[in-house]
C-alpha cells in the first residue's frame, strides 16, 4: 500500500536517482519532476531513466523563459548581490522550480515533496521555505543519503588556489580574446529589452534570448568568475566559487543605467531594499510577504529606468563606455563649467555655511584644536 | 593696509596661481600651501612660483603618510565606497589638506582660508566644511574666477566613449601585461601591513610604500578604471572618469578578509556603517560628529580582520586566489560534507520549519494559490 | 509699473499683513491667499482686512478635508514621528496650504510668491522646497522683517516649565475628567474610516469628521501635549511645545492595528520607511522624488491593515483595549499552551541550535569565560 | 549511577518545582539555581523548598544590582524598545539569569542546564542562547511538561478586555493620585546617576536604588501599561500586557537628554542602532558578537549624554518639563528671533536652492503640474 506520492525535483544524476529509488524503497508513490532552467542536460535521457528507476509520472518542463523574466529580472532590478560579491545565481533557481514543483504536487494530489539537497547548504533551506510558503500543509520526506549536488563549487581548503578546470561556462580570462565584445544594452524599466553587438550588429531582443546572449559573450570574457566564502543562512562560513558571466555584464551595466536616471535619495532609499532582497532571496525566502513587498518597492524604483548603456567586455572585466536616456533629469546646462544656467554659485555659499552650523557649534562644545 | 592674511591651498597650476594675484590684488596678505599627497608635482619650482607671486610665506609639506595612515587606512577598513563605484580618492583627499591647511591658518592668525576648488563640484563644499568644522570663525574668500581643477575628470558629453589618453595613473588594460602579478596582502585590524610580490619575493611594510606599490601593480595592469554618472552633493548629476588602481586592490582584498573573518550579522550592520561613511565622505563630513562615530564603530569592527589574502591582478580585474586567518570562525569540520562535527542534521529542520511558521500563517490568510 | 504678482500666504494677523503692505510699497501686485486647515479664524474678517490693504484679489479656500486625506492620513499610514516625539503636526500643513498656493500662482500668471515664515525655522523651507518642485521657475520675495509665526510654539528659556496657559486645544491633564472616553476605531488600508464612542454610540464616518472629533476627545482629555527640544533641519537644536491630540490617540491606535495585521519582517521594513518618511516631510521634502516613493511604497504595506481598535482615553494617556481584525494572521491555536496544532515543540529546538551555530563558533574564536 | 549534573533555573514555584522532581526521577543530580533579579520571592522559603524535593545543592544570588547597572542600564542608553512599544523588561532578565546559571554549571562540572520556560514563547530561545554563546558544549535537557510561567502575561481572547487585576506593579491609573510627583533625573553617560524628588528632596543614588525608586513613583501612578500584540521569534503573533513603570519613566527622561545633547546626524544613526539592540535582545541575541558590537557603538555615541531632566508622572503619563546640560550643543543665540549672532538670514535662502536642485530637475523630467 502506497505511503503517498512525493514530488521529487529530480536532476538525472547519481544523487537524486538514489533517492528516487530510496524513496520507492520506503514505499512512495514517486512522480519525478526535472525543471530545464538552462543547465546542460539530456533531458530525454534523464526522462527515460526516471522511468526506468520507477516514477510513476515524469514531468519535464522548460522553465528557462519564466527563470529569465519572474526570477532573474527582479533581480537585476535590485542589482541584487549577497554581502557585495555574490549574484545570487543559484538562490533564484529554487524557488523557481519549486513553485512549479509544488504546483505540479498539488494538481498531482501529492502531499509529499523530496529533493537532493544536502542538509548543511542554503538549497535545502531556499527549497523547503518555498514550499511551505506555497503549500503549508506538504511534508518534506527525509532521507538518509547525505548527497553532495554542488557542482558548480567547491569546497576546497582555503588555502588552496581553486584548480582552473573548474568552471565551466567561462573561459579562462588569461586565454579569452585579446579584443573586446562592445555591446548596447537597452532597458525599460529597468529590465534588458534589447542587446545589440556593436560592430557585427547582432540583436537580441527576447528575455531568454538576451540572457543567454550576455551569458554567451560574458563567457568568452571569463566575466564573473569569484572566489568567496559566504556566511550561509545556517551560520556556518563556507567557500564558493562561482561564475556569473551574463550576470555580471548585467549589474554593471543596469547600475549604471540606474544611477544615471533615478534620482539620489530615491537611490539611496532603494540601495536598502536590494540589500534586503539580496539577503532574503539568498536565505530562501523569495516567497514571503516581505521579499514580495520589497520586490513591489523596487519595481516601483525602475519606472524610469530606461535607456541605452554600452558595455565593453574584455579578459574578465567589464567597461562603461557611455549611457544615454530619454529620462534622466542629468543636465547639461547645470553642470557645465561654462553656462551658469539657473544654478547661483552664492546660493553653494549658504548651502555649505548652513551645512557647517551644526559642525561649528559641535566644535565649541568640544573646544576642538586639531584631532582628526 | 593688509585686509587680513588668507592661507591659500596653493597647487602651482594656472588657477590657483591666479587666485593668488587675485588675493593680493585685493588687499589680503597671502601664505600659499602646498600639500603633497603623491601627485605628481615639482614642490621646488611650485615654492619658487608662489615666492614670486608674491606669498608672504610659502609652506610645503609632505602629507603622503598621514594622508595614507589617517585617510586611506579607514576607508578601506570601511569598504568605502560612493553608489556602488567610486572609491571616494579625491574626496578623501581635500579633509586631509584641509586640515593641516586650517592649522597653519591658526598658527599664522590668519582670519581667511581660499581654495581654487570650483562652486559646481563637491570640493568646494569638502573643503569649506573641513574649515568650519576645524576653524568655525574662520572666513572662506570668495572669488570671482570660475577656475576648473578637475584634471583627472572630464565632463564630456555622455554618449561619447572617453579618449583612451585621459588616464594617467593606469595603462590600459588592452596593452597590459599578459601575465598576472600575484600578491600576498597582509591585513591586521582591517588595514593592510605587509605586501608580497609572490613571485619576486619583494615586500613592503610601511603605509605609504604598501599604498604606492600597490598603485603602481594595479596601474600596470589597467585596474581601477570607471567612467561613471555620480550625484554631487549639491542636487546635480555629473559625469566622472576616474582611476583607482590600488584602492580597487585593496577594496576587494580588504572585502574578503573582512567576510572571512567577521561574524555575518556584526558585518551586515558594519556594511550599513560603511555605507554611511561613504555618503558622508563623499559630501564633505569627513570632519564631523556623525562621521567620526562611525569611523569609531567601524574601527571596532575590525578587531579581528587580520591575516593574508592572496590576489592575481591582471587585465583591469582583480581575482581572490585564496586566504588564511588566525582569526577567522571559519571551521571546516563544520561545513564538511563527511563529518557531522557538531552539527546535527535534524536541526536544520526545525529551523526550517520555525522560519516557515510565519509564511504558513500568511499564505493561509491569503487564500495563497500560486502566484509569484 | 508693477514689478510682477505675488501670492501672499496670509493669515489674517499682524506679520502677514505687514509683508502684505511692505510687497505693495515694493511694487508688487499681491494676491492674499487664506487656507482654512482648522485653524481658529474668521476669515472673512481677514478676507477684508487683505483687501482693505490693498490685495489685488483674495482667494480663501476651506482645505480641512484634503488636508486630512491627502496629507494626515498617509502620515497614520507611516506612524509619522520625528526624532521618537514628534508626530509633524504642523509639517504637514506647509505643503497643503502651498501647494494650493503654487496653483492659484500658475493660475494667475504670477511669478512670485511670499509667505511669513521666519528665517531661522523649518517653515521657511518647508514652504520654499514645495514651491520649487511644484513650481520650478517660481520666485520667492525676500522681506526684511523677522516675523515670528510661532503661536503654538514657544521658545523659552530650556530650564523654565512652561506656563500652564501656553495650550489651546488640549485641557490641562490634571483637570480632565476622571472617567475616559471609550472609542472604537475602525481601519482600512491604514487609514481610519469610522470611529465610534462606545458608550454614547456617536460614530463619525468622514476624514473631516473622524480627525476633528478624535481632536475634541484628545483635547478634552489632555492628550498630546509634548515638550521637547528638536533639531532643525538647519542645524540649531530648538525648544518646541506641541499638542496633537487627535493625531497622539490615531498614532496608538493604528500602530496597534498594524503590528497585529502585518508579517513581522514587511513591518520591520516599512518601519525603517516611516522614519524616512518622518525625516522628509520634517525637513520639508513632501514633495520630492524620494517621499512619493515612500508614501507609495507604505500605502501598499497598509492594504491589509483593516480592522477596530478600542482605545480608552483618560488624563492625558491613550490605552489600547484591544483590537480585532479579519486580516490577521494571528493564529489563536497556534499560540495556545493548551493545543499542540500545527506547532512541534521539537522544531524549536532545532531552530535554537541552528542560531547558536554562529554564536558557539564566535566562543570558540574569542576563548570566551564569562565575559558579558 | 548518575546521568550528570543539570544545573535547573529554580524560580520556588510549581512548574520549576515539578521539573526539578521530573529531572531527578530521569537520574540527574539536580542544582537549583535562583536568582533574585527583583521578583517578590521567599528566597528562603524556595531554598528549603528546592532542598526538601531533593536538589544536591542550592544556590541562590541577589542579582538585582548587575541587572540594573549591567543589563537596564545599556537598555536605557539604547532606548530599547520593541516593535515601538514594548520596553524590553522580562527579555533582559534571561540573559542576566542564564549567564550565572552557566557560570555555576561550568563551576559545579554540570553538562546540562535546565529551565521551565515553554516550548511556544521567546524565553526558551533568550534561555538556551546565552548557554550556548557561554557555553558551546552544554546540554539542554528537555522535558515533557508544559509550563506556563507567564505571570505578568496574560493570553487572553484578543478582544476582551484585560481584566483590572492583572497588574501588580502599578497602581490603576483611574485611581492613582490627582497630584503629580515630579523628579529630577540625572544623566552621565546616558544612564541615571541621581534621582531627586523635587518637593521631598529625596535623592537615590545608586543603580539599585534609583531603579527601585523610579518603578515606585511610576508604580504609584500607573505608569507604564501596555497591552499589546507582539511578534515572537518564532513567528507567530501573541498578545502580551506588560507594566514597565520606572523603565518607562527613564525612556521618556533619556531620550530628551539624549536629543538634547547628541548631534542629530548621530542621533539618527544610532537611532537604527537602538532598533537593531531591541530585535537582537527581543529575540535572545544578548550574548552574541553583534550585540556586543551595537552595544559598544551605543555606549561610544553617551559620552556626552550628561545633564538633569524633570518630569512629572501623573495619572499613567509622564511628562518632561525641562532640561540642563553642560554638553548640549544648543545655542540660545543661534535659536534667538532677536539676535542674529553667527547665523545670516542669506544663508537659508542659498541652503534651500541648492536642496532645490535636484527636485526642479525632476519636475522638469515629470512635466510636473501639480499632483500630489
Amino acid at each position: 500500500m502506497s505511503k503517498g506520492t512525493v514530488v521529487l525535483a529530480y536532476s538525472g544524476g547519481l544523487d537524486t536517482s538514489c533517492i528516487l529509488v530510496w524513496l520507492k524503497e520506503q514505499g512512495y508513490d514517486v512522480i519525478a519532476y526535472l525543471a530545464n532552467i538552462g543547465q546542460d542536460e539530456d533531458f530525454d535521457a534523464a526522462r527515460k531513466k526516471a522511468e526506468s528507476l520507477g516514477a510513476k509520472k515524469v514531468f519535464v518542463e522548460d522553465l528557462r523563459a519564466e527563470f529569465v523574466e519572474e526570477f532573474i529580472w527582479p533581480s537585476v532590478q535590485a542589482n541584487a548581490i549577497y554581502e557585495d560579491r555574490y549574484l545570487l545565481g543559484t538562490s533564484i533557481a529554487r524557488p523557481c522550480i519549486a513553485r512549479r514543483q509544488v504546483l505540479i504536487a498539488r494538481q498531482e494530489g501529492a502531499q509529499y515533496v523530496a529533493h537532493g539537497a544536502t542538509g548543511k547548504g542554503n538549497d535545502q533551506i531556499r527549497f523547503e521555505l518555498t514550499c511551505y510558503a506555497l503549500y503549508p500543509s506538504v511534508q518534506v520526506t527525509p532521507w538518509s543519503m547525505d548527497a553532495n549536488l554542488m557542482h558548480i563549487r567547491c569546497a576546497a581548503v582555503l588555502q588552496n588556489h581553486p584548480p582552473s578546470d573548474i568552471f565551466c561556462m567561462t573561459k579562462n580570462p588569461e586565454d579569452s580574446p585579446s579584443a573586446p565584445d562592445v555591446l548596447e544594452i537597452e532597458f525599460s524599466k529597468g529590465v534588458p529589452v534589447k542587446v545589440t553587438h556593436l560592430k557585427e550588429g547582432t540583436s537580441k531582443t527576447t528575455p531568454l534570448q538576451i540572457f543567454t546572449y550576455l551569458n554567451e559573450i560574458g563567457g568568452r570574457h571569463g566575466v564573473g568568475r569569484i572566489d568567496i566564502v559566504e556566511n550561509r543562512f545556517i551560520g556556518m562560513k563556507c567557500r564558493g566559487i562561482y561564475e556569473t558571466p551574463g550576470g555580471t555584464i548585467l549589474y554593471h551595466a543596469h547600475l549604471d543605467m540606474e544611477i544615471f536616471t533615478m534620482d539620489r535619495e530615491v537611490r539611496r532609499i532603494k540601495q536598502g531594499l536590494g540589500i534586503n532582497f539580496s539577503e532574503l532571496v539568498y536565505n530562501g525566502f523569495w516567497y514571503s510577504p516581505e521579499c514580495e513587498f520589497v520586490r513591489h518597492c523596487i519595481a516601483k524604483s525602475q519606472e524610469n529606468v530606461e535607456g541605452k548603456v554600452q558595455v565593453s567586455v574584455l579578459k574578465g572585466h567589464v567597461y562603461i563606455l557611455g549611457r544615454e536616456s530619454p529620462k534622466s533629469p542629468y543636465n547639461e546646462e547645470l553642470v557645465s563649467m561654462d553656462v551658469q544656467g539657473d544654478y547661483n554659485p552664492c546660493d553653494a555659499s549658504g548651502f555649505i555655511k548652513i551645512n557647517a552650523v551644526r559642525l561649528k557649534e559641535y566644535n565649541r562644545l568640544q573646544n576642538y584644536s586639531f584631532r582628526s
